[in-house]
């Protein structure tokens, strides 16, 4: 009897087109989807909660399938982990769910990261790991703008141009700002983004941390709701997938 | 008129074959002088305050040289970052100092920092930056055996045999173990460490840690001052050299 499984991933963005599958370069849903059929035989798809983008990196991203195959959890992430290697993927956990359990559907909020390295050098360790910001950032002026992007608004002004969903509203539950030494980490969290909504939001609250936008010009660039006032979208490298709440599931 | 420089280092250990020069393999040492050749058409050689190995990442490396070229500390950051491209290895600043300053011998202090990341699932974003131990590890029982190795001890139990020092007594500054969700963090500061000193110590801590030995079992193979009563070396991956202290300069 099919079973629906879900599956908790962390990836290394960096080695990877994303997550969805392409024709010609490889993804994160390639290797697993490869790895459950080396395993149990069978075509499998994947769903994911977040379709990250090249080279967006994940703590702990959720995908869930349908299997024949009569097993448990145990065996499914002991048996990925080891047809994954050696790319930098890794099966977390995995554990049965409903039959109408659905990764991206069921999702209540997701919530991601965005790390900026603050300093004049380039990055060697963080290097894939976050934006290289080299004009000295302001967290204070940061975390006024910010404050302005909590609750529910058009947020059209951080929407990219290939964005699918229908409406340009959403509801942001939170989004913090916190400085470890040359780090600013950024954390935002929503039912669901619009596309490259973190980025373009991150993106533009660094120009006020720089000091070539200040507050009120940030408030007038979220209330044109137009991305054309927007400020550049910051890069891949700095995003992190970290985590999807789900009901009673 | 020659000037002494000292330069401060961030490199990710991962591609290279350790920090000193070899015939056949790229180092960090390679790397940076022929990024000052390239600059200022000197035969360069640098000193370091710790040679790292294959493997192992730093944070804040020194090294010095001396140039004949008239230039100043800006320049040769520049310089020195832009030639290194693409190598994972930066230069975060450049000072002059006294002709009698030495990298390695005018250090007061060295601090080293090793991370474990203990669960089960393979790494994927810690991949190369930390050893995976899977056992569970209890904080507690490393901390006790930890502090028996504060202080001057012969530490041969916890030395390389390749290891070139004339003496094996060291004075630990001191030496913690904190635990953030599933990281390990040991840190580590000492005048100075013999071969392997700090994997050494951080693999037979993490026996304590996994209950294979108890403290007692840990104070008796470090009183027995041989390297074969000692445990394991942890791998490379999970050490970074964090930074030197110097007196005056």
């Amino acid at each position: 009897m099919t079973k629906r499984w879900a599956i908790t991933v962390e990836y290394d963005g960096a080695g990877f087109s994303g997550w969805q599958r392409q024709r010609e370069s490889l993804t994160v849903q390639q290797v697993l989807e490869e790895a459950l059929t080396s395993f149990c035989g069978e075509s499998v798809t994947l769903h994911v909660a977040g379709r990250t983008d090249a080279g967006v990196h994940a703590l702990a991203q959720v995908a869930h399938f349908d299997l024949e195959k009569d097993t448990d959890e145990q065996t499914i992430c002991g048996a990925m982990n080891h047809y994954v290697r050696p790319h930098a993927v890794t099966v977390l956990s995995a554990r049965e769910v409903a039959p109408d359990f659905h990764a991206r559907f069921s999702a209540q909020a997701r919530r991601y990261r965005y790390i900026v390295c603050n300093r004049k050098p380039p990055l060697a360790l963080m290097r894939g790991r976050a934006w290289h910001v080299v004009a000295p950032l302001s967290l204070d002026s940061m975390r006024k703008a910010a404050k302005l992007l909590h609750g529910k608004h058009d947020f059209s002004t951080f929407r990219a141009s290939g964005c699918q969903a229908n409406s340009p509203l959403r509801t942001l539950d939170s989004i913090t700002v916190d400085q470890q030494e040359d780090l600013f980490v950024f954390e935002a969290q929503a039912r669901s983004f619009l596309y490259h909504q973190v980025r373009n939001m991150v993106g533009s609250l660094t120009l006020v941390g720089a000091g070539q936008w200040n507050v009120d010009d940030f408030a007038q660039a979220f209330a044109a709701a137009d991305r054309t006032k927007g400020g550049l979208t910051a890069p891949a490298d700095g995003l992190y997938f970290m985590r999807v709440f789900y009901d009673s599931h």
